[in-house]
Order: C-alpha cells, then structure tokens, then sequence
C-alpha cells in the first residue's frame, strides 16, 4: 500500500491565508483520490508563514485532519512545540519538521536535541522532512536513528538510495521520496511519493499508483515523463510562482497568488504558461477520461 | 577611511529579546573603537527573528542610530517594507537585507524586484546583504548593478575577488566582506570588515584596522591568525551557541544565551571552551594593554 | 532484457599489466552469469592506465571482444581514435568514453565535438561514460541528443531521473546506471546496471537481475542492502584500494594489487577488512548455494 | 620580495610538443621580468602530456633549469618519480605535483604516501600544487603539516585565506596562490602569483608586483580590473583554447594551437576574440610604454 500526498499550496488573499481557498483545494484533492495533504510544506511556502498563520491552515483543514501531515518547523523551538500541541489537539496524523534552515554548521548534537524536543512535546507520530538542498543539512538515515523517536521521513532528495536507506535502516519508518522526477520509483520501492505536482494533475499521480500496482512500469514511466515536462516548464517561471497558476489551468479554479518575495506571474508570462502547457494538458485530458 | 563593523549578537532572557543587554553590548562595542553595528545579522540569529523581535532590537538601539545598519530581511514583502519605515523614522545609517533564503530556483527578476521594492519603500540607503552559503543564492556585481538602487554591500563570501567586483562595477557602493577570515584583506582593501569575531575581540579588530592603516601587513596577518584560531575553535562547538558564551570570557559580561533550536552550550562545553581559548586570551590581553 | 555489465578491475604485476590474471577474472564473471564487461572504467583504473596499457587489457579478451564494451578516453584525441580502431577491429560490442576530465570550464561545443569525432573515427557503437563527479561535467540527455551519434549511456549517477532522462528522450538508445546503490532501480526502469560491487559478488547481481525479473521487488530491495554494506565498509579503505582484496576475499583468487598512487591495502588493513565482510560473505553463500 | 610566476601554455605542432616554440615563449617571459615558469600546469596542459612529453618541455627549458618549477603529476607514480629524477639531474628550482586527480575518496594517508613518496625519490624542493576545482581534493594546511617535506605550495583556489593558512602554520613554506583574480592580493600578503595571463600580459603583472611593493593598492586594483576582464573574455571561447590566441594578440608570435579534445577556436571565434580585446589591449600599451 503506498500513499500519493500532496504537499498543498497555500492560497493568499490581499497577504493573507485564505482559509476557504484552502479547504476547497483540498477536498477536491482527496476527492481525487490524493491519500494525504502534506500542510505547510516548502510548495505551501511554509517558511514565509508566521506560526499564527501555519494555525490558520490547519484549521482550515481541520474535518480532514486525520488525513494531514502537518509542518510545525520554526527556528524558534517554543513556537514550534506550540503548533505541536494544537495539532495534537486537533488530531492530525502526523507533525513533521525540516531541521533548521538557513543557518549552517549546525553541530549534529543540536540537530538531534531539535526533533527529540518535538517527539517529548506532544504524544503524536513526528516525521523528519529531509531537504538538504533548501536546508543545507541532511538528516540521514544515521542520525534517523540516532534520533530514535521518528515515524516517518519526507525525503526531497534526487538520490532513491539516500531515501531507501531510512526504510533499510528502519523498515518500520513510513518513508517518502519528495521529488516530482521520482514518482514513479518512490511508488514502486517506497511507501509512497509527496509530489508538487499532485497540486494540479493529482489524477496523474493516482494513475501511476494504480500503474504501479499492476507492474505497468512502462505505462508508469510514461506518466512520470508527462510530469518532468510540467516541472521543466514551471520552473522556467519560477516554480513557485507558476504553480498557482497551474492548478487554475488544469483544476480549474483559481487559488489567488502567491506573496511577495514569491511574486506572482505576469499577465504575458501567464499566457506563455498557458501555451506551454496546452498539449500536455489536452493528453492528460483524454489519459483520464 | 575603513570601516570595522560587528553584526550583533542577539541576547535573549526567557525566550525573549532582552534589550537592556543588546544596548549595553552596542555600547562597550562602539566605546572600543566599532565604527558600525549590524543588526538582525546571522551572528544575531535575524533569520529566527520575529518581525516584531526586529523592532525591538532597533528601538534598544535608537540612541545610537545613525551607527546602525539595520536588516530587515523577511519572507513576506510587506513585513520588510513596515521595518524599513520605521527604521528611516529613527534615523539609521542604513536597512540592509538577504534575498530570499530557503526557496531555491528563484527567478533573477523576482531577486531584482525585492530589492527595487525595498528601496522604494522607504527612503534610506539600502545595503545588500549577500550570504550564498546560508541563502544558496550569490546576488553578484552584475545583478547589483540591475538592481541599480543600492548603495552599500555586505558580502559573506571567502572569495575576495567576488566582493572586489562590487567595488570595480560601481565604486560608489561602500562595500564590505563578512568573513572573518578575510579581515586583514578587507581592511586592506575593500571598505572595511563585518566580523562576528568583533563581539568578543573588537579591540583586535580595531588593531588591526590601525596597522593595516600604516602598512603593517605582517603585523595585521598575526591578528588575522589569532581570530583564525578563535573560530576554529568555536566552530567545534557551533559558532552561533559558542560566541554567547565568547562575549562572556572575553569581554566580562554576560549577554545571555541563544534561542533554541540554536542551543545554548552544555556546562561541559562551556568549561573546554574556556581552556582552549585561554592562552588566546591572553596573549590578546598582553597585546592591548 | 536487461543487462548485468561489470567494469572489470585491471590486475597488475610488478607494474604492469596483467594480462592472464585479468582474462581468468572476465572468464569467471561471464560463466557466472554477467552479461557485459566494462573495460578500462573508473574500477578499471582506466584514467591511469596509458594507451598502450588500454590496448593489453583489449588483447587480453580479444575472445571475448563481442561482451565488451571498450573505455577508449583520452585526454589526446588521437590516442582515443587509434584504440577505437583497434577495437572495431578486434569486433567488440562497442567502445565507450567519459568527456574530457580534469579541465574544467570546457566550452559545450567542445565536449560534443570530442563525441562527433570519436563516433567518426570508427565505423561502432559509442557509448558515453558520464560520470560527473569524477569528470566535472555532465553531458546529460540534452547533450547526447545534440550530440546525435551515440549509441548507449552508462550514467554513474545517483540521480534514477537523470539517467532515465536519456531514454526518455531517445528509447533506442541502451542505458545503464553505474551506481552501485541503485542496482535494484536500474535493473527495474533501465537497461541494466554497470556495478563494481559485480567485481566480487556477481552472483549477487545475477540473482537480482532474476528477482527484479519476477517482480519480487522486496527480495532485490534485501540484496541492495548487502550491496551498499559491501561498498560502505571498502570505502573506508579506499574503494579502489579494497576492491582487489574483495575479489580475492569472495571470489577465491588473486588478482593481485593495485598500483600507485591507488596504493594497495596495508596487512593490518586486509585482516579487518575480511572480518568486516564475514557474516556477508556467510549471507550469500547461503543465498547462492 | 615577491615572485610574478607564470604556468606556460604547452605549443604544439602536428600533434606534438613544439620544444623550440616553447623556449622562445619561456624567453620573452623572463626577459620581461617574470621570476620563475611552472612548467606543465593546467594551463600548459600538463595532465594530457604523456611522460615522455613532459620530459621534453622540460628538455626545452633546460638552460633556465634554475627558474622552473617542473609538474611531474602523474596517476603512476614510478613515472611521476622518474620525472623527478630527471628534473633533479637538470637542476631545477623544484618539482611540483598536484595530488591523484579523476578518483575521487581517496583515502588521506595515501594522498600523504603519494607526496612522501615523491620527497624521498629525488633529493630536490617540491612543491604542492593544489586545485580542488580540477582534482576534487583539498591537500590543505593542515595534511601539509602532516606531509612535512614539502618546500612550497602553490593554491589555486579563489578563498585567499585557505591559501594564507599555509603560510600561517609553516613560515618556512614558499606559498603562491594561483588564481588570476587574486593576483592583486597574493603579491602584497603572500610569497607571489601564479597566473595564466602570464602567458599573454606579463607585464601587467610585473607592474603590478611594483605598485604593490610601493604600496600603491589602488594602482595595482585597476590593473587586477583588466585581469579580471581578460579572464571573463576568454572564458567565453574556452580558456584553455583562448589563451593560444591571446598569446599572439599580445605578445605578437605564435606559439600553435592546442590539443584536442582542448580545441583550437575557429576563425570567426578569433577575429571577435580580438576584437573584444581591443580596448584592453590599447590601455595596457599605454600603460607599458
């Protein structure tokens, strides 16, 4: 049994959390047949959210917290352990954190203390979310361990081995891959893929898992080709940006604009976007009719 | 005419900002001979910093103002742009801000866009504060110069030759290196250091600015090898928990202890840090008596 | 149909080449079920080793030419033409070459005129060698399809995307993986895996190749874990260094040493190392038997 | 006293060394104030010469034996040893190595083997030569220390404080950086400058080595500005091939084309690598004259 989970968008309005936009993403998500919402991960900007806004998202979802993973990571523990509890209280699945970002050189122990400090804050399953490439620290399957009290491993990561040595390490971790040009593998050797592209083509990523089931590794592939596509045009714009425009083109709803630093669009770029995508769109049309 | 300028440590009591010590800290700096302080830096943990934590380490220093380049740096636009406001009110030297961190794949333009956005805030001089190992972007001379509006540099970087392009592009911009293993060519160089060493030694720092100024080179590189030494040292135990605790031994008092999940240093530690920086001190205490 | 490649060591005697020594070793790779012999790769010592050298090891299994794939780089393009006719003359499958390594900074051109060349030189299949950290370069799927001639890719690359990106872009040509962490995956998604560890546990690779056949994924996934603890304990030694004692160790027979500055393991080193590999030498000659 | 060092191109012709091309180059260099020629470098090409053609550079600059510093790096180390032995018989300042370049985690202590064994082989000076971007080590102060027979070090390496850590734990050595954005700083804190525009602007370099003896930093910064500017012109065409052209644009003889897969530019390449440097060259004329 593997799980596809959508690391969701956060929808802003006039520099707020739109907690209704939020919701209705989500439902349609799940309706889908998305597994779980991954909240206020990296797609969802989470570190541009203050921790009363990270709240306000998991309120918004709070009739489908059982199905939440929710991303409590601040660079002031108290806060964090704060989010924790309401979590807990609200009954998510699970927390997850990144370690600390930004600052680097961080020494191994503290690393440690930082994630053994969320597992003794709240009684409820604690995941590591692993990106050594936006946090410059990896967390590996060592330190997993050394850690002891984990649950799960979100692992942004292009290395599949790097990621299958949490599973090998500890086969009752439950151990995602996070990058979209993996889906295809995390599904096949994994418990499951956490893919920001589940945003706006969550019926492609429910298809390879189907793919997958029935050893289709060829169909599987195919799909996997359709999302490199999407995620090789997004990130010509910027893909953080382009995303919110992405699952308006394919979902068909708007889920307002990202916030600045994390500008929006530009009326042409929207067009270009638009253009660009068309014909990968009309084939996912036809794939899943 | 160069500059030494230290980027502040942040002290905290009960998880909060304590004012009275970062005044009293700014003060004994500046009394020694500091010719600017940097706020919210990375030694003073800005990244872990609410927006209103910010405020209040610029109002614990509004007395002394116009020696403070204050950094503003958010995740969120508007916040920023409310800092820079209140920073022109209370009459700083400067604001000064990182990129974006923690999202990669930026696009230029949205780089180039933030910073023309802050300077149109508010108008005061706005300085670049570029650390591609902390933020995983380098904000180079050419895109400076696309910016086109600000008028100082604070590059983190232990390529000289990168911070030297600054200066040959547009040698208007004041245009400092943040690294402290760079300050005896900094001095010599370019405008002037910032240097997380001149929490606890500013008096080196000053010595060194002085021997640099009569072309002692070989005397300034033997400073530049005790402040080689101290952080070496520090970073075995983590240089942002170990500078609290380096304040305390060289300068006589205390300015508390970090944030976790920066923890602060074990009473072991704090004991070995001692004694290996010892003899360091007191070959500086021989040298500045 | 997927393939088992293995990039054989090159055995040395008082300095030289080995000629026997290396014959006997491809002789009992192939009996035990390895597909293809990679020759003069990075396990092969291959940049080491000078034209002349390149050519003994051809001439060592000139019958077997029609299961080797023929590793002619040069940093002299002459010398990596002659030995390219040499080898269609003596009938290999194909000849194989990493772009220039050591200078960095090579105009893009010139890294797709080296391939053109090569593939002119001699009427045979070319296969790339990418292997970016050793070389410097990537020449990735963009390249290859610029470059146009080429006939297969051996990817050493931790990246399954990035090898799969080749044939996703062009299905006729054959491409492997040449990480021995991802022998599991290669062998699933690609056209086979070209691993060092094939040196000394061939009979682990065949039965993974059968495994991954019968879609019993789990049981691959067990062998990879024997895999990666193989090569996590030889990289304590030099991998380069402990892979002649690993073929001995597991396989029976000496193949000699390696020859400086690849220096070979000292008698203290060997003697832990065997007792490192014991309980998995014990694992597989339970599984294999 | 500082040294003006310059890593001569190798000239070839018809595929091999051209030794009469190289000491007439050698010639003008020294006569135009350069202090010493390390043969066989990057720039020189020297790790695509085979041992018998770096002995004939060295056969080339025999009568200036006394200022050369001579590469014998090889992946053999006998070779690399008769070399040396060589060199010795023909009374070279020193002989220079960098450590095993294309494998990479190689163990430490056989780096340290390879440079004693290379002290022990011949009784002459040799030097270190490091480039962590071309060889993927870094054989830094610290394992200098524990080579401990090294003579020199010469650091290609953009951070001038690794290169100055040399300096700082062993006074005795000879320390050049070789990084041409650097040259304005090694000349006034370490023991001089290897620098590929050597090979076409010496005496830009010899001015510089003057105005920073007579402390003129500012002089020796605009001069460093043209450097900088020439580099980035060239890398456009490739470096390596550019710096064939450049040579004859500035100094006004051919000294061939190089090697490939190193390819000669083209044509047009030529005519609008000369016109870019136009403007460069007109001021240095009136600079020098």
């Amino acid at each position: 049994m593997t799980d596809v989970v959508v690391p969701i968008l956060t929808p802003f309005r006039d520099g707020e959390v739109n907690k209704e936009a939020l919701r209705l993403h989500a439902e349609n998500l799940l309706e889908k047949g998305v597994d779980y919402i991954f909240l206020n991960g990296t797609t969802g900007l989470g570190p541009a959210l203050y921790p009363e806004e990270k709240l306000a998202t998991l309120e918004a979802l709070r009739d489908y917290a059982d199905r939440v993973i929710f991303q409590v990571g601040e660079l002031n523990l108290d806060k964090a352990v704060e989010l924790a509890r309401k979590a807990r209280d609200l009954g998510v699945r699970a927390i997850a954190s990144y370690p600390v970002y930004y600052f680097q050189r961080i020494p191994e122990k503290h690393l440690v203390k930082y994630f053994r400090d969320l597992c003794a804050s709240a009684s409820l399953p604690v995941f590591l979310y692993n990106y050594p490439l936006a946090t410059g620290k990896d967390v590996d399957a060592r330190l997993v361990e050394e850690i002891g009290c984990l649950s799960g491993v979100k692992d942004t990561n292009e290395s599949l081995s790097h990621t299958l040595q949490y599973k090998l390490r500890n086969p009752k971790l439950i151990v995602y891959n996070g990058s979209d040009s993996l889906v295809f593998a995390s599904l096949t050797f994994l418990d499951g893929t956490v893919a920001s592209t589940g945003n706006y083509v969550p019926e492609v990523l429910v298809m390879m898992k189907n793919l997958v089931k029935a050893n289709d590794f060829e169909g599987a592939i195919k799909l996997q080709s359709l999302l490199d596509k999407l995620v090789e045009i997004a990130r010509k714009y910027g893909s953080f940006s382009a995303n919110y425009e992405l699952v308006r083109i394919f979902q068909g709803y708007s889920i307002g604009k990202p916030r600045p630093p994390i500008y929006p669009l530009e009326e042409s770029e929207i067009k270009t976007l638009e253009a660009e995508v068309r014909s990968i769109k009309d084939m996912i049309t036809e794939l899943t009719s």
